[in-house]
């Protein structure tokens, strides 16, 4: 109920602040007999850890997983995974300059109000450091769903826009370039882009696409449970993101009935595929594709006017390594949250049928 | 589990397909207490009901709601409110010709494969009748919550689309015309497009938008259950729909975050509002706002080619009274899903502190 | 979290108050494809319902249920199934004698307190009426576990108790008499207390044991799941009962170790079978037995000392038709609770391995 | 799901297993606000740790607990408690001898069927080791519910029974002793027999009582919730217990209604509770009392016929440092599951009125 776990059957519990000992979560529901490749999760967190280009944060984060449970001699036992992530920039430095400063566009003013206080050396819960035990999860759902393939990508830095079908994409390109974007053109300009933008101290937002392929058909549970619902859902949980739609999306509302079904093949699948791989929020085993938007990173470099908790104007200063784009980052986290909504489902769909 | 519920502690549950015996739900953790308006009920469920202007399907159901526990001498006790709507269009005529046909872009393929059977009567448990269920929920929590104002209405037929702020819109009109938007010129060509597009025997897509005002500051439990990730999920849930956005949603992206922060006033207040309300997952006591995508409905009144359960070729003709555009009847239900989210997390918030 | 919904994944939700317009429910998570026998539904019905005997209450209720969603063409289509049972004995008479009365050891008091209010016509949401509704479900649960046998039966009422181990019982038996023991020789001197309990105005307790075979091995999640803890949870939630115990139960605590331990043949089962059936929370396929206690019916056709709502002393004096005795009607009750624990974990039991 | 979870809105979620690195948790749903007494959560463990006397188990483990998130400057902050105790006795030695044989009435058979594979260095998950966590949790839980006392204390050992009414004992001499039996006299003949025992090199049950004051009136959720269900499964969940009773029990079944009803007094009180503070499945604000019943330790310092996991007889011989009687040490864990129980309910309770 209090908010920090998600999925019915493969289920994730995230705690930890971003300046606490550690953060960590408890993995309840995952399936024995999955070998685990350690190496594969230390990469997916290595895609999401600071530090790791030029147009990232700069701040030194190992991002080291320790598991404490649930997994003996490499294989998971079907008891609960818990892990930990020691957090490495615990200090005890000062934080009075920020203790009752509530910055603008983050949680602040709003856990305040809601919890009566907060942990101020940081983002505390709100930091999106929580999500690398997302990535963690993440991960150990990709190992579980080895037939099927999730590829995350960034679309959009800015007004910078591949304006192509994910058909025309070469996803094995997505990693070579810092960015991630398939395009290496297009990834070129954006990485200048977020060059930019950090030298005026300033952020900007982006979005990040995602294709699943080899889904098989079944998954969802309606009413409520479409599996578009809680694709959803999992995307408007990360940090920032500000919104979501699949298939034919936002632009799909312009079009005819009859331009926008997908005709059938003889053998199920369909000819077009506006429905994004989902009708009836259950899959039809097409491509399950999606649009994530992530809104510029709230942290500026720049003098801003604000308040205190007293409601006295202030004027503060972002300091600290922030990122200028969000979006890099963000691919292994929307990979992660895919991965963990399509196990869940891939577990209810086995409750079917007699 | 199996996705009929929705709500942590405000949870409603619903059952019934469209051309069953009746269809229904269960109010689960309704506070008891409340003074139940049963005219309000209906008034909801007749904006919701088909056959209520010429621009929607022409169908003549009554949609009454009969409650069968939960509410006594006009008072909620705090026990689960049980009700029915009987369904209307329940006879038993011949459903052969289309018995073992799967329309296109609709969920009769991907209920067959995952069920190994459905209701081929109609859409099933997959027909928007269901919807009628969620009105009556949210009727009941919005007399549960008759402090906070929830207006949605109709921003774009097709592309034609209202391209004012909501501040600029006088909610008062949205009930003035059968399209439900509040601007009346607009509407006045929504509605032509919808009379054109019937004429066709096709069908067009459109947006709702909503606006919530009032809302205390303090809903919404992060991580995973911000309050925007359950609104998404909330709306996703709903027939046709295809993408959600709140706040500066998709076009935020584009922005740089020295522009898109809100500056605070004193009172903790913002001067402006790109954050729709929501900071961190939690209200902040503005406006939310947020836009919801629907896709044209699947049901064309022309000839199609599909499949048959066998994977014949065949063709087929929608046959019956459709809606050629679903928005008008939509705005209901998008109060509705709202109104069960915002319930839910007030009630929720009431578990922040000690 | 309102408390009217069970189970985990084949999940009951109920409804509704004894005075009412009906009862029912809602099971969410039924598998499709299980092909329902109406009769046999019935039949469960029937063994529950009042005036099916001389010793139970000749309150007259039909107990029809009627089935609105969910089965099609006889078989369950994995769609929520809906029902409702309507309440024969709704009729507006005066109940100004007990509007304002709480009655001794019921739940008058205690939902007044909660709730602020509550249906004074009766028990109420608190009658065991609302056990119907498990009835139902519990059938449809039985139908699915075709292979497992559940067999309840009278083991005590007040100090006549049944001290045979259940092997040396006849369950074929356990219908042929109206308190649903097995051993007929008992069976009558239950029936003659009874009798005599209900000449004094007085009723008595009782225990129901319970037997269940053919449970295949792994059923339960523990640590908090264990199958025992659930099916405690089910019994105790039950009207009336006041304690739960499996295997060697409370006798077993006298007991050594050495004794105690079951020892295993070779093919896996046990020698013994103090573990009842579950060892370390989850099914060993070894018979599964539990005792459950019930107090004696607080309703008594006596006067009694009790006080109204503003504090005042008053007499009442129990009226209408009641159980002198709950156990005889409480057998078919605790089987479908039984049942709904053993189809949830089978389910659950699904997903436990990759 | 998947069994690891308890609590509905104030949640414990544990992991790890016996001879794992470490074992833990998370409490989410915890309220902001809370002092923590961590002094006083230590005392809480050291009641459950093994080598506290010589009545117990002379393992030894520190088992000191370490909170990593959601408590800052003392107080809860509304986020999620993570915590971990480090496993002192994780240590690579030979485990061969114990690696394929399924030890007697212990989940080494069932844990495997049901995974296919498990850590056979122990317990693993089914170690009563894993109730540490629960203490945790419980004794924040007892900080959240200063104004209610929960007192459990050793009631039985073997045939050595304390038939006293609760009334009658002095709690505060529980801790007087190191079986934590509040009657030194009993006290002193279980300790002389759980020491006979361990002579023999066996293992012998016993019971756990629990008294629960200052119960607010309101608590638990019916139909399914209600408060001694919850409670019921709470205490069955631990190991090794094989019963629960509440009020009046199993003896209550004996009793007519005439004298088995709770008679008020003007003030809502009763004059007897046999009802054992709960009516309706609604805590009255009477004591809430109930028993546990423990089997004998499984774990027997004899040679014991056993199998392998081919089936073949072998011959095994319980080995280490074993509790010849659970109960002692049981009694700080019944008292935390208890106070799991009712800060559920307390939360809960805030969401029954508007």
């Amino acid at each position: 109920m209090a908010g920090n776990s998600f999925g019915n059957v493969f289920k994730l519990t995230t705690f930890g602040e971003s300046h606490g000992v550690a953060i960590g979560g408890v993995i309840d529901g995952c399936p024995a007999g999955i070998s685990i490749d350690f190496d594969a999760i230390q990469h997916e967190m290595d895609r999401r850890k600071p530090g790791q280009s030029k147009i990232v944060t700069q701040r030194k984060e190992s991002d080291t997983v320790e598991f404490l449970s649930g997994i003996f001699e490499g294989v998971t036992t079907g008891t609960p995974i818990g892990f930990i992530i020691k957090n490495a920039n615990q200090k005890s430095k000062d934080y009075s300059h920020i203790k009752d400063v509530f910055r603008p566009s983050h949680a602040d003013f709003t856990y305040n109000e809601k919890y009566g206080q907060r942990d101020y050396r940081g983002g505390g819960r709100s930091s999106a450091r929580e999500t690398a035990c997302r990535v963690v999860a993440g991960a150990i759902a990709k190992q579980f769903l080895s037939a099927i393939e999730i590829n995350a990508y960034t679309s959009a830095v800015g007004d910078i826009s591949l304006d192509k079908n994910y058909q025309e994409l070469d996803f094995s390109k997505t990693e070579s370039n810092p960015v991630r974007c398939p395009d290496p053109i297009l990834a070129e300009q954006m990485i200048e882009k977020i060059k930019a933008i950090r030298k005026e101290g300033d952020t900007i937002g982006g979005t990040v696409s995602c294709v699943i392929k080899n889904v098989p058909v079944g998954l969802g549970e309606p009413v409520f449970d479409r599996l578009h619902a809680q694709l959803g859902k999992a995307m408007l949980s990360i940090n920032a993101v500000k919104g979501f739609e699949y298939g034919s999306g936002f632009e799909g509302v312009k079009m005819k009935g009859s331009a926008h079904n997908d005709v059938f093949n003889n053998d199920g699948s369909t000819k077009t595929n506006r429905s994004g791989g989902i009708q009836g929020g259950i899959s039809n085993g097409m491509d399950i594709y999606f649009n994530v938007a992530f809104k510029p990173v709230a942290t500026v470099m720049q003098a801003q006017e604000t308040i205190d908790k007293d409601g006295n104007t202030v004027e503060m200063h972002g300091k600290g390594r922030h990122d200028p784009c969000v979006v890099p980052r963000a691919v292994p986290i929307v990979e992660a949250m895919a991965a963990l909504v399509i196990a869940d489902f891939m577990l209810l769909n086995r409750l079917s049928k007699l």
